[in-house]
């Protein structure tokens, strides 16, 4: 009879041990998994002060630079997402002037990250538009002649632009980094939303927010597909686009 | 031995029971929680549909409009998350001049929901802003009666509109209704962004991207505070903002 108890207590024992042992492995892994989900929001305008350590992060070089150095700013916040891809750049951006963020676009593509920027046509063509600039990065005579892989498709390591071809505005402000993180806001990508305006920026690993928007730069990349464009081909032969 | 055999048995499988029981419901409520954390995105321009059923929903009247009718779109579905609002609404948006976004704004206002609009100076003056409407309807002269409650803190059941005083743009577009749900992105509450622009709008009830625009929201209302202004005061007292 004794013995009888002594298990009874020793099985008792061990499942409430099981039990609790279960809820708090399911309590950490879902805080774990919570956790991981990046939920972040962004401010502007941003305080201004140097970035050079972010550009050069393995071997930061002296900067002399009369701005503030070592503080964490919106924009650096911004440039530090954006410099997280390792292997693809999706961007879709009404205006797009900053040659601080131009310049880490380009230092992706430099890594063998591959840029898609989809813009609109009217402000691609202003003056200080850093869409020419990635356009020659990208290479414009090699874009066209690989035609049914780079415009129509994707190629490794390339940076392609597209223009909206639609006589409205193509007014997005999101990227999506390695198909994984969304960075979306009312911020242009201009110097003066950045320093001057008040604006907002949310970066979010959410799959619920980040696929739908996966998908619809999938069909205005495709709908705007210079293969299938006339007019959009001939814009970008003349550099325009 | 028998018995005591049988006990254990009894006890082991008790125990097995509890701990499937414990994991079950421990999963029943994660998926509940995660199910009921909305995550939506819409895009635009949006299909052009009538949405009268949206505003009268429990006395449907016969529409006879030329628009398609009982089709859900991107505008519907925006309609009904502002329209969900049933204590607070705090709208922070550059350029307001959608009419059918007014009148859901008025509508919330007369079923006694707090609303506080945040707005850019200049786009609040140009034709067809609907900026002047919303004030009206909050009555400036009780507005500016009741300063030290109406225009410094909060007052149930009214509409108060504050401009950015800065020389630069409030270029904000985001919501919060009932400090609860996050309604953000690209598009202007204008009728050329909903219909034909290219546009994104984000709808979240997530606490960590929901909390972050409450306190800037405040922040700014606090900021633009026409009692701590006397240019604002003058602006408004001349109906300009």
């Amino acid at each position: 009879m004794m013995s009888m108890m002594v298990t009874m207590k020793v099985v008792g024992l061990g499942a409430v041990a099981l039990t609790v042992s279960l809820e708090l492995l399911s309590w950490l892994l879902s805080h774990l998994r919570s956790r991981r989900t990046l939920n972040q929001v962004l401010f502007f305008p941003s305080e201004t002060a140097c970035v050079e350590h972010i550009f050069t992060p393995t071997s930061p070089r002296f900067c002399s630079c009369s701005l503030p150095h070592g503080v964490e700013t919106s924009f650096s916040r911004l440039l530090r997402h954006i410099l997280s891809a390792s292997t693809s750049l999706d961007l879709c951006v009404f205006s797009f002037s900053n040659m601080v963020l131009s310049r880490a676009v380009l230092l992706l593509h430099s890594k063998g990250v591959t840029i898609r920027v989809l813009t609109d046509k009217d402000y691609s063509a202003i003056s200080g538009s850093q869409i020419g600039v990635l356009r020659e990065a990208g290479g414009i005579s090699s874009c066209f002649s690989v035609l049914s892989t780079c415009l129509s498709s994707f190629t490794t390591g390339r940076i392609c632009v597209r223009c909206d071809k639609s006589s409205t505005h193509m007014h997005h402000k999101f990227a999506v980094v390695d198909s994984r993180l969304l960075i979306t806001g009312s911020l242009n990508w201009t110097l003066t939303a950045v320093q001057n305006n008040m604006e907002n920026i949310l970066i979010t690993e959410e799959p619920d927010l980040v696929k739908p928007f996966i998908k619809e730069f999938h069909r205005m990349w495709g709908l705007n597909d210079p293969a299938q464009n006339h007019q959009n081909q001939k814009l970008i032969s003349h550099g325009m686009c």
